[in-house]
């Protein structure tokens, strides 16, 4: 196997793979679509006994391009390039990396922006409204097409975190071990109405028609999806970043305040890669998974998980607050099975987990090397 | 005088008042909007000496009726019928309130939504956009034709706190005393991005028009205020009220969550009473004024108010965070006159000031009552 390139602190990683299922993916609601292509990217490399794979999960935005770049002069690096990589915390000269972009997703995989062969049309409002479960499986079909049947961990902040529990309520055997960052069993309350606003802000612009605006507005990116990404980058952001990074600054010379252009940015930025179908599907997804309203609690949903458990969170996170995470810790710990559980103090809100690699690297390191070889 | 009709606890007041300004009223950015009408009430009796009268500032949705109900079957009384009547916090038996309602909003003076005689269209889009400057400016005008040269006091909360302590700067010999409650000398940068977002919203519907869709959309309220309003809405609760009200709670045996239907019942309700152009730009007033970069500093603004003032901050409320109404308070008293500060812990955030009337009466009467009778 050749060692891959280096480029300055990170690699060349291999193009995105495409699994096709001509017999289509079905969704938990019950609706198929037919052909389905599930888009995925691997990283380092399976060992023999294939004991070393660990499933990446993604969050809202982000794509399979966990780590690495695919070209010397791409300008960033994958989503989580600063966790994983070849030396980092979770290491690819030990471990073999899959992360599969969800469905749903406008990121390689069958989308709502996708053509429907059997009519020509982009799916649109007919594309199903997925759920965790549904991602959960759409990764596990990819592991099954690799011969994968045992998981050395799974692992996500934010919406990926929600899978990675789903993981462990689902495939509790499976499942070697959980690091899940930035996370809960549920959204809250307040992370439940920013992201309904948000919705509700998409739908408010009348070129969205219904979720059916791909033809007639191809050329320009919906404004209400710039605004509703405006509402949604809010809820990652904590107050002290936001003092220190904006305050009451303006924009000099105009009397524009300095949040007003970033917000814009943001928005118009976002708008320009992201699909609004794709958007309100995965917040709704977020919104509907609730661990303790589906299984009765979430020490029910989680009794079969007898694995390691590694759960992170951050001081300023208020979109999943600690005391969520802790409820997932306690309920863990209830049924006998013992978890790590940090609470990191940074500003950085509910992004740390993409941010502040120097605060995650080190826990995430010594769990894994903790994990008994089996 | 004849005593007011009681009505449960409250009183049958009088009707709104209207002063007509044939010249018109100008704006601080400089536009003149010929004739112009400042609505306003008044409640209890102006004594003798004129030195009853206690001007009450009216926040961002509010209107002129501060207490009482114009008829006995009406279904509320005044927004702030639990502090100002008979027997109540500021009592109607011993003071003479004054409220007039301000220039941007819809609610008797002329608004945006008010026909220009000049061409018998409503101004729309052309309305000016106010400062409290323009706010104070108004209730002065008010003032002046009521021959009432000196204030017991000036009292409001949130955009009415704001209104207050710009009172105190411009008017520092003619006010006796202040009290502001949730309230600051700016808003902080997170009321701003959400105010800008909820701008941003109401743009975004393709009906405002930019602001002219009084003709075109006279019979609907605009979708995009009802949402706005729902971000608004969201600034002034706390995070604990919201998970003790809602929680991740569903309406049985729909699917919908009840933060859901509560935020549209509350942005439909909202939209029937009142303007989209009224709306953006009190917020925007709101959010110009900055003591601090407008003087220098808050201490400088303030430096020639030697009057007793009562700041009242509310724990939960993140709309206008505790610290921010500290540093008003600590301004006042490094020009050497003191102040009294309270911070009130209660769970309904930034709204407290209209709910929490157990908590808040007792400080109010008790500053009331020590001011030195001059």
């Amino acid at each position: 196997m050749r060692p891959p390139q280096r480029i300055g602190d990170t690699f060349l990683s291999d193009p995105p793979r495409f699994l096709e299922l001509p017999e289509g993916f079905r969704f938990r609601h019950g609706q198929t679509v037919a052909p389905f292509t599930l888009a995925y990217e691997t990283f380092g490399e399976l060992n023999e006994d294939k004991s070393n794979a660990i499933l990446v999960c993604h969050a809202l935005s982000a794509n399979a391009h966990v780590a690495g770049k695919y070209a010397a002069d791409d300008a960033r690096a994958g989503w989580w390039d600063g966790l994983v990589g070849y030396g980092k915390a979770i290491d690819l000269q030990s471990n073999f990396v899959i992360c599969v972009n969800l469905p749903g997703s406008c990121m390689g995989t069958t989308a709502p922006n996708s053509i429907d062969p059997n009519n020509g049309k982009p799916y649109g409002s007919s594309y199903p409204w997925a759920t965790i479960e549904d991602m959960v499986h759409s990764q596990k079909t990819v592991l099954d097409h690799l011969g994968i049947e045992h998981l050395k961990a799974v692992a996500g902040g934010s919406l990926g975190g929600m899978q990675v529990l789903m993981w462990a309520v689902l495939y509790p055997d499976m499942v070697g071990s959980i690091i899940a960052m930035a996370s809960a069993a549920a959204v809250p309350v307040q992370g439940i109405a920013w992201h309904i606003i948000g919705r509700k802000i998409i739908e408010t612009d009348q070129d969205f028609n219904g979720g059916d605006y791909y033809e007639r507005h191809a050329a320009e990116p919906l404004r209400g999806l710039q605004v509703a990404r405006m509402v949604g980058h809010m809820t990652y952001l904590s107050n002290e970043a936001l003092e220190e990074k904006f305050g009451r600054r303006r924009r000099i010379p105009t009397p524009q305040f300095e949040i007003d252009s970033y917000l814009e940015y943001q928005g118009k930025k976002f708008s320009r890669v992201f699909d609004a179908n794709s958007y309100i599907r995965i917040q709704s997804a977020m919104d509907e998974m609730d661990l303790a309203e589906q299984y009765g609690s979430i020490g029910k949903a989680l009794s079969a998980f007898r694995s390691p458990s590694l759960l992170i969170a951050f001081n300023t996170d208020w979109l999943f607050p600690p005391p969520e995470v802790r409820k997932v810790h306690q309920a863990i710990e209830a049924t006998g099975v013992s978890s790590t559980h940090l609470e990191i103090e940074t500003m950085n809100g509910h992004d740390a987990f993409l941010i502040d690699y120097h605060l995650i690297t080190q826990p995430v390191r010594d769990f894994l090397a903790n994990l008994k070889h089996d």
